[in-house]
């Protein structure tokens, strides 16, 4: 199939150094973290407040393009699934999904609690997490 | 910043065939629809079952990517929001995100529920969703 080229809108900002010391998910304890906008796109960021659930969509580059199985959290004990019925990082197109919270918008800067994105990690994304009453968006 | 490339692992077929007949939540009458994927990817299916909810991202090939004020939700008399704050399909890098309920898995072929994605729309990666136990998977 052909291939499609994006570019990244931010850049994740975290204490976050190594893939081994990110938690799985934010529940696991992940710390909070700024995503870096690029001023590209700051027009798209009007209406982001504290308080809102996004979606964080980001590009996993340190990732395995290659790899089609895993064992289900490193658990070796267990059978080997498709990555496709995983959120392993690991998968073909390696893009990440973190849905979190706002805590501040300060111009470019959005600061967000718990995200396990590791510090460097291209942003490719932002989405509204669909409100109960979705006029309300 | 550097660009990154993807490689579709499959396509959408759907009777949807046009953007303006595109619900834009699957609770607003999507059809349900058949994911192709490709064949080189087909060890990543491993695991996934009918009943399975499952993470579909998909590249919206009609968004507009230079578009970054929408009036939400097509009202023009609401002020317009950054596109980083809605669920518009157009946005710099148009990934398409679609929470969905697996109706049968054949081959390559996988059954959805109500998808608000258009006939021949790339897909890019599938996700499991998080179970409330996360050890289940």
């Amino acid at each position: 199939m052909s291939t499609l080229t994006l570019t990244p809108i931010g850049v994740v900002r975290s204490p976050l150094t190594e893939r081994k010391a990110a938690p799985r998910q934010p529940d696991e304890g992940a710390p909070a973290a700024t995503i870096h906008v690029d001023a590209s796109v700051q027009d798209a960021l009007h209406g982001i407040r504290a308080g809102d659930r996004i979606i964080v969509l980001t590009w996993l580059d340190r990732a395995a393009r290659d790899v089609l199985r895993v064992h289900p959290r490193g658990r070796t004990d267990r059978p080997p699934l498709g990555v496709f019925a995983t959120r392993s990082p690991d998968r073909p197109n390696p893009i990440g999904l973190h849905e979190v919270t706002v805590a501040a918008v300060r111009g470019l800067e959005i600061d967000v609690e718990a995200i396990e994105a590791i510090d460097g990690t291209p942003v490719l994304d932002i989405k509204a997490v669909l409100a109960p009453d979705p006029r309300d968006r």
